[in-house]
């Protein structure tokens, strides 16, 4: 396992602080931003038509999540993800809900379509339905996907050209070529609203620093899922949880990171 | 006391995990997502008008709150809110700050007109806006209501044909034939934003898995009051209050919740 | 220094329950709503245009924040602020990363030119960025300033007309003629999102209940500065920081402010 690569890259975000822009929903937009900060980077967030170009120039990762999606927010990513594009930016994209309705959907494919996506980060439904396998998606949630979820990533990711990130009790990374299994995680992280999307966030604050979208959303699917362990460790429930994620993901280490690492190849 | 009904109810409510659809304000928005999950349910929230009608149609309750209105939120509260009306899928109307200015009380009374609402929540000023009675209402405060609220309560849902809920020290619960009084809760309760629109969360995820809205508003209440009961007699500030609310709620059990109820009939 | 002053300022806040309009981006919008609650204040949040003005018109002060700036809310903005001013209402501005964007820097500059602003609220980057020093934007964080922050900010109060409160580890409030540093505050008030939109909440409760913006600005950054360092002094990390800051400010009293509020007159 890549136990010094890991600590080098959280070593990087936690000198360098990457600015993160974020064009998200407005649900789970306070849970990414303190998350962005406790991962060591610095966040922002701006969905304005008017400025999303501006400041998605000067970011070092982009995160578009259709949690709660509008039209003026559709153009606003974009404009935001072309520019990040043209800069050389990786693009961090959480299909939120995709699958349980049209609307959603259809924006996540045009977004695939029409941007380059560095890493696409959904749950085994989610992403089973834009790789167009059965899924199963309820609201938010998802229900599962018939099929290995390691092959259908693997070939969903050589296909579209992306880094594909599943979130479950064993995360998925693939580029296709290089897959890394990620067993960090407590299921406490599902008795609250967000963890989701902030693994989104802090995938963007990793993958700014690394030229290895893999390993960098490897690493922070690690990280973060080293602070549920913690915390839920201590947590008496849902709130007590919460607080301790953050908590423990901004007193985490990179040797710490690097040593508490549950992930292999395959 | 209907001590077995409640339990039954909130032992549904943890195994079927209803889905609450919420359309609602960007305030108070990630507590009542939190809050639905603690109480047993799971929170989806889409306000898009492209995609509110496809999510009410697959929701088991629908929560409208107009905390932050404008006009595309409203357009898509009347449309989701006729989808679950023609689904049968209850919907709770919780008009946040009506009688603070008439922006809010058009609103209010307009959803009221055009669909049908199973519970209306709010407190003493705002419903007695609704119900005609000489109310105050300051910003999103209640300042009060002249009159005898249980009987302002009972006269304007029996004549408007729904149930409706004021939170208060005592809550009181009716259809105008049935009443309930919940005697659950604790000042502290007011030092944070949003119990209001959590209250509504709540009673969604129970009356969504009951037929009757009386008892279940009551039930979710009484657990909603509960949880902030027993947070409060550890908390040193809102701060611990808050993360204790959801605790306590998440960790609360059917048996528990029949037990500690303090519930009657008038 | 003013001990005496200090804490009647905030013994009339905790007795009169001000009502402090917000329209703020919805990033930080439910801390800002719990700040207020916790300095003493009611907090009303309402960004549409058909109600902006009536709900100015009842607030005991107007907080303005352009954090998540849209079209809509600049002109409730406008409208809001031009209500305040007929009203005599004060206005607080937190020109929230003005500088990164141009539509940020000419939103503020317009809100600047058509309001009488009563107290602007930013860090060194962005008070300079409106001055017109050489300063530093990043996204929303300020990378410092080029010159004296007590010199530019005393020279642009006196000649815009009104109070200038510049946040930092030595906190900078002056209208020109008089000046205080406060020196509360901690380093951990950093790690978390939000802090700068809730010392502007703060200051709005505070100002609201007082003639003197400057000595009242400075209580509220010395109340909120004194909650972060206790906060602090028992926090293991950002989570249960920030809980902590919300228990802490609750639970302050007048007198405790004035005694531990480190004040000086330059």
């Amino acid at each position: 396992m890549k136990k010094q690569q890991i600590a080098d890259i959280f070593s990087r975000v936690r000198e360098k602080r990457p600015l993160v822009h974020h064009i998200t929903n407005y649900v789970t937009v306070n849970d990414c931003a303190n998350i962005t900060l406790c991962a060591g980077g610095a966040p922002v967030m701006a969905d304005a038509v008017e400025e999303a170009v501006e400041m998605a120039a000067i970011a070092n990762a982009l995160v578009l999540n259709i949690g709660t999606l509008n039209r003026v927010q559709i153009e606003s990513m974009e404009l935001a993800g072309s520019m990040a594009n043209e800069q050389k930016i990786p693009v961090i994209l959480d299909p939120v809900g995709v699958g349980a309705t049209q609307y959603r959907t259809k924006t996540a494919q045009r977004l695939m379509d029409r941007l380059d996506i560095t890493v696409l980060k959904g749950n085994a439904g989610e992403i089973g339905v834009l790789a167009g396998a059965e899924a199963n998606v309820r609201g938010v949630d998802s229900h599962g996907l018939s099929g290995d979820p390691v092959c259908i990533a693997q070939e969903y990711a050589e296909a579209a050209g992306l880094t594909v990130a599943i979130s479950g009790a064993t995360d998925v990374i693939t580029d296709g070529k290089h897959t890394l299994l990620v067993e960090n995680g407590h299921p406490m992280m599902g008795s609250i609203s967000g963890t989701g999307c902030m693994a989104a966030s802090v995938t963007g604050v990793f993958v700014a620093e690394s030229k290895d979208p893999v390993l960098a959303a490897a690493a922070a699917f690690a990280a973060f899922g080293i602070a549920g362990e913690r915390s839920a460790a201590s947590a008496r429930g849902p709130g007590s949880f919460k607080k301790g994620l953050f908590d423990e993901l901004a007193t985490l280490s990179p040797e710490d990171l690097a040593r508490a690492a549950r992930m292999k190849t395959v």
